[in-house]
């Protein structure tokens, strides 16, 4: 397992701890990472930080030249509001850990010349799949069906 | 003019007198603000709150069916970030203050069926025509030239 999805393994499962969704993101420049997060939507209320955004958050502001060199690692594919920061900061790659249980825009961020990966690692299958069985209520909240 | 967009005018306002970048926007549900807000990059050192990521941030926790009686209206047209934020939630309808100083997603937006309308506002114009010619370093600070 690459580290760094391991880490965003890490925060997924942190957030399930937290009674959260389980979706973790670090973002990593150079072989470092600059910032991890997961889904805020229950423990903060909030509706802008899913994984992604949380990681983007915590490594606070970049310049564009940092970006550029950036990879964005998460446990499931970016749904449009995380792939549009993708796009708005123009981070070149993508590591998503499953898109099996929620499939975003990758379609998008690669017609937009983003480099996608999908690992569709049993890990981050297996805490969707948990989840979404035993909190249909709350995965289903906001964007419905 | 408009109510709402006065209302976003007057976060962007705000914002700049807060010393930020002046962008504003309110989510409106069947005639009443739910949520407002101005983008908050200088005041909190956030990259995710844009003016119309902060007002959904405000409008909190919302139901599927909610979103999709709202309308947004912002005083820029709103970056990939915003706008998949907008095709998330399923917001049908985006009123946009101008798109002369920053063209975003509206393509996009309309492609996937969202109502958009442009009033090239001259007291949105003015507020970002000034800022980028006061603030250049900040303006390209992110996502560059």
């Amino acid at each position: 397992m690459d580290e760094f999805m391991q880490a965003a393994i890490e925060e997924a499962q942190q957030g399930l701890r937290e009674g959260g969704i389980p979706i973790g993101s670090v973002l990593v420049h150079k072989g470092k990472i600059l910032g991890r997060g997961h889904n805020r939507r229950v423990q903060a209320g909030s509706v802008v930080l899913h994984g992604e955004m949380d990681a983007l958050e915590h490594a606070g502001r970049q310049p564009a030249s940092v970006y550029r060199d950036c990879t964005l690692y998460t446990t499931l594919s970016p749904c449009p509001m995380c792939s549009g920061a993708i796009l708005l900061y123009g981070i070149p790659r993508v590591v998503i850990g499953e898109n099996q249980s929620f499939l975003g825009e990758e379609a998008l961020l690669r017609l937009r010349g983003v480099q996608v990966e999908v690992l569709q690692d049993s890990t981050c299958i297996a805490l969707m799949a948990r989840f979404m069985a035993d909190s249909p209520e709350l995965w289903n909240e906001d964007i419905g069906e």
